[in-house]
């Protein structure tokens, strides 16, 4: 008799954008005349770039001529796309990625969630608290986190690195030492960020200790200020202790174009084991590329007319940005993040909990925001809103809030 | 310190594809002059259908519009897809099948990998051999295998089904009883079928075991038999035991486009947990769906135009292995496979083992095929020729073999 994995049933409830959209549905049925502004899930929805629809259409050509035609893409993903990547996204800052460090792939959650499989189940992870769900979820189904302490809403083998308001959102060095420390900056939720010698605290730490970092940095393209890392490789000794992810989701408005990558340095080792070599192969033999229309997609994020395109995309969400701190500031809420992420992290009105707000929000103002709680037991308290959506439902949405 | 997981340490070489593409690399940068025709991996070489290249510009232009512009798609893919999918591959062979039970996703390959992670690391996989290496060493990755005993080419703890000429290449039910069966029909790389009787049997044997069957139908649009199967779930109880993968890469030549989907039956329960609400929180966790256009061409696949189209594609691969297989008995080869599938199978000129016939094919013909042995210990002395190629190839290949 087959038998399942067991640690799949430790999962707590859904996943959390699935239980909120389970929420709005309800809502929306219940009140067909209201009109519901989501500023919850990160999703983008400007329309993409014209240099990006214009590199679909002559690739989707491509796809219809013999000779032109496209099959299995190169198992780390063309050359084309690599090549901009490390030129743009590294070269340009300094840093020196190779051709063969860089594994093209349909997004950073499927990469998030992947990674764990070229680890042993016996490592003890460190998440920020509040964090994305994703890198926990992900690790209790691979059996990683214990079991779940319910009254204190935490797994016993997970290191929680509490972000909250006293220590202005930035984890510090866990007492207790981890093998797989995953870090977001700028974070997903608070919209904070660290500076580039906080960063190489956790470098040099990790080098110590021999811990591996997954460094998300899905959101690197809002960065504003100048001291804030790009990538952790500007960090010396970084290839030697982490793992870094990047999405084309955020920076370009991919969320539903899917588009990602992994760098993976020559320089990771275990015992004389390189990761580098671990994940190409799982990359090789677990997925098959990504599409090849949507790799020169991403090639023409990197053109001239393709960075100057996205670059206002994102400076249209940083307005968003904006109107959302300004607002809730001139409302009476305390807030934060906003300046180098497209998220504002704002304290719940007192005696709220983070749920009892997302309610409150939708009920009396038809908005729709993501419980800081969602995010771990330090989220709670907190709540968070995207500056992801059109500038004239930011508008309204403040228009609301501030009317409540 | 960080460990990693040494299942991935016990992987044999490279991936099979891998390997011979670096063959092929190294003889032809040794050989310039040399026109080299591959009929080795199974890649598609036919441009994307009219109906599907449509499909992708109308959905390139949708994304340039905020108005139609679509972000993170719903967990599962879209309505549109799945019903087109019920309807077609199943309704339309009298198999009901709930549109919730059908999961999209970039490919089989991806989920014939991924699909290990809901079951629990102790169970025992029976595979046919030869077999599609993906399952195997996905296997090894999850430490489901044992070790790997070299003399024999095999695993300690995997249950092989020898597929050969002695058995018509049909596996026949295990001595020792699996947890986890793996069945992919038409079959890669033999091309052989097997009937619905005898899928039945497997059904009923599974059920009777209580052993789940991750059947593979990527090659189903190849089926021009009237008594083989095109979905395990035209035989009775399959949805109690079985989960079905299927592709878009070869009834539509997606190789390079990426779409796939899994079905798993609500029916299909061990103690009383569904596999469709695990597979559900998988897929909803570690992956974020195929992107919006894909899943566009996909629906479009489908349609009146699309399934004409694509029909005419799969006569045009189908036209090629008939001339293969005609060509090598002409040439005295013993051949199989070819009728329901697009991969000939032969046996290699006596004392020749597989790898010795792929150098000297490559070497004498400058033809790349895959050496059966790159398939399993039963595949030693087999080698597959594919009818992906065009048909101007394929002839000029079959000339130069029999002109050996």
């Amino acid at each position: 008799m087959y038998k399942i994995n067991e640690n799949y049933l430790k999962l707590q409830g859904s996943y959390l954008f699935s239980n909120i959209a389970k929420k709005v549905a309800l809502f929306k049925e219940a009140n067909p005349d209201k009109d519901v502004i989501s500023l919850g899930i990160g999703d983008v929805t400007q329309p993409l770039a014209p240099a990006v629809i214009k590199a679909l259409h002559k690739a989707v050509d491509e796809m219809a001529q013999a000779e032109t035609f496209r099959g299995y893409a190169p198992d780390l993903g063309y050359e084309f796309l690599r090549s901009a990547i490390r030129d743009n996204d590294y070269k340009a800052r300094g840093v020196d990625i190779d051709l063969d460090e860089i594994f093209i792939s349909d997004g950073a959650k499927s990469d998030s969630g992947n990674i764990g499989d070229i680890f042993a189940e016996n490592n003890r992870i460190a998440v920020c608290d509040p964090v994305y769900p994703v890198y926990v979820d992900t690790n209790v189904m691979a059996g990683r986190t214990g079991e779940y302490i319910a009254e204190k809403e935490s797994w016993s083998n997970v290191i929680y690195m509490p972000c909250t308001k006293g220590n202005n959102f930035a984890p510090q060095i866990p007492k207790e030492t981890p093998d797989i420390i995953y870090l977001c900056f700028p974070n997903n939720p608070t919209g904070s960020t660290i500076t580039k010698s906080q960063l190489q605290e956790w470098v040099d730490y990790a080098n110590k200790v021999g811990a591996v970092i997954i460094y998300d940095a899905a959101y690197e393209a809002y960065i504003s200020e100048e001291n804030v890392p790009h990538s952790i490789y500007e960090c010396d000794g970084a290839k030697t202790c982490a793992i870094e992810l990047r999405s084309f989701s955020k920076n370009a408005g991919f969320t539903g174009t899917r588009l990602g990558f992994t760098v993976v340095p020559k320089e990771l080792e275990s015992n004389g084991t390189k990761l580098n070599a671990l994940w190409a192969r799982r990359h090789g033999t677990k997925f098959n590329g990504a599409p090849y229309i949507i790799q020169r997609a991403g090639e023409a994020v990197y053109s001239e007319d393709g960075k100057a395109q996205t670059k206002q995309q994102v400076a249209y969400y940083m307005n968003n940005a904006k109107i959302i701190i300004e607002g809730l500031k001139s409302a009476g809420f305390s807030v934060s993040g906003g300046v180098n992420a497209p998220y504002v992290w704002l304290e719940t009105p007192e005696g709220m909990t983070s749920w009892d707000f997302f309610d409150y929000l939708l009920n009396n103002a038809n908005i729709v925001g993501t419980p800081g709680s969602g995010f771990g037991p330090s989220g709670e308290g907190y709540f968070r809103l995207t500056a992801f959506g059109t500038h004239e439902n930011t508008l309204k949405a403040i228009d609301r809030i501030k009317a409540l």
